[in-house]
């Protein structure tokens, strides 16, 4: 059995992400008690019938009380109101900690509620999938992910290591950088990718009639790749793009340079600056697979051939 | 034991689409002898280490004579060639089909130098990986996908009859359309999405050194899926790219548009449009999961969890 690190932990907020650190938690062995609260009294309800925590209580307030460590995994916009709700209420000595996809709005919304007693830890655990409520949580969903702390330098650095270990027993790999950093990195990373696919997605969905319903029959040729990044939770991307605002505009000015770049090939029939950028770009989908982030399996969301035939497709060999 | 549609195949071109066609005709029974050629010797040898087809010659002209249907998978900036060469060598009441991406500008290509005695019958099946060669062929890859026919209106009906049989026995569901309507549907579906992806990628390709291993290493969060796609075969891509120049450039245009008004949204910080947009972006991955064109596996690329808890994570409640 795995050392306890929180004798008891609140989580506030179990959907995908809160279920699956319940979850995560529990297997590793790390927690005592696990107290869950969430706004809606149906999802706690849900989260009670899955057996996610031990105690459900309808307050943050009273979720936190006599908590060591405090989760935050609710819509980057919720953050606030929620930190100045249990502010009043965390032990001394306490760690509190988030999981939202943007970390520099984040602290600045929750940073001024919490009591200079506690240890404020912000973190991101760069895992998820199109689902979301508290019956898309899985234990295994941080395994071998990468999981970004942003303590500001002033944090006790005990707290820090914590935290550190917490999510390394729950799987992840832990990197800690500023938040302003890492706004940036995900920026490029996520935040334009989802942009990207919701917009695409939309687009055809604003198509005439009779090509949109062909646009999903046929959509197993890369569109189908972007519909299932365009179906994550609306209210939660909403809130990342407003409050990461300021690095998706600027990686979208340079999406569109390039995008320019590139219409002006196709429209000039310049065949070379296609081919040079569609070359690159398969060097970087290898080195992806090398660090492990993806399996090299050519499934394209079809499980049932796919691990069976990697190996043979690894082994490549020129095209025609 | 299905019947024989066609005594001698012939497959010119021998890449992942070519093996594919080898193996799943195979695996149906419905060709008799496969003789297989492809410009490349080295990739000819490849194809006869994998026993693809029943004979291998190093040129089109010979690979063609007696064939009863012939099949030309080269990239599509190659296609008009092939047809110069195999035209004067074709039998009498041949069928010719190939499977590229683009079909208006192939069979612009094509159709001048087949002779009157054959049938032209070009064909679309949407299905692939992002891996090319013989090596990476299977016979399950066009099992459940559309392959889309494109007959002009004066084709002997008896030779499309016989096209569609063949791509069935293959595990295809077949569409016959237009090859300007083809050209539109998959500008959209398939031709766009892969254009975005390669640009995305460039763009983090293109970054400040410490950005850029970073974006390698957090890329589980969106940009993963982006780099898959765009480690498609590059020669293939620069040819669709190159021959479908209306319709993506149009569906470019689209797209431009709307990514005007998110950006704008963004900017003015307009939540109301964004969780307008991302709402009904899910709704469409509900109906390309529903209409079977894809697993409801929450997996991102990781198949040992997935199979697992897709079942869990269909039964959706309401997140908090």
């Amino acid at each position: 059995m795995a050392e306890v690190i929180f004798p008891r932990l609140a989580l506030v907020g179990i959907g995908l992400i809160g279920a699956s650190i319940a979850l995560a938690a529990r297997r590793a062995g790390v927690v005592g008690e696990i107290v869950v609260t969430t706004r809606r009294p149906e999802t706690l309800r849900r989260a009670e019938e899955l057996c996610l925590g031990d105690r459900y209580v309808s307050t943050a307030a009273e979720a936190v009380a006599d908590a060591d460590c405090v989760i935050v995994s609710v819509p980057v916009g919720a953050c606030g109101a929620v930190a100045a709700e249990i502010g009043p209420r965390l032990k001394s000595g306490a760690i509190v900690s988030d999981v939202g996809s943007v970390k520099a709005s984040v602290v600045r919304a929750m940073q001024p509620h919490l009591p200079g007693t506690v240890s404020f830890v912000p973190g991101h655990p760069i895992a998820g999938t199109e689902y979301s409520g508290p019956d898309a949580g899985f234990a295994a969903l941080f395994d071998n992910r990468w999981c970004v702390l942003t303590p500001a330098p002033e944090v006790d650095p005990e707290a820090v290591t914590l935290m550190v270990a917490f999510w390394r027993a729950l799987g992840a790999n832990v990197e800690t950088m500023s938040a302003e950093h890492h706004d940036l990195v995900l920026a490029i990373t996520s935040h334009l990718p989802h942009l990207i696919a919701y917009n695409i997605v939309g687009t055809a969905a604003e198509l005439e009639g009779g090509i949109r319903s062909e646009v999903l029959k046929f959509s197993a040729s890369g569109f189908r790749d972007f519909t299932r990044i365009a179906a994550s939770d609306p209210v939660m991307w909403r809130d990342i793009f407003l409050n990461n605002k300021d690095a998706v505009l600027e990686m979208l000015g340079r999406f569109n340079e390039d995008l320019a770049t590139l219409t002006r090939a196709i429209r000039n029939g310049d065949g070379d600056t296609l081919l040079d950028l569609f070359t690159r770009t398969r060097a970087i989908r290898r080195s992806i697979v090398a660090l492990g982030q993806d399996t090299a399996a050519a499934d394209f969301g079809r499980n049932d051939h796919a691990a069976a035939e990697t190996k043979r497709a690894q082994e490549e060999t020129p095209a025609d």
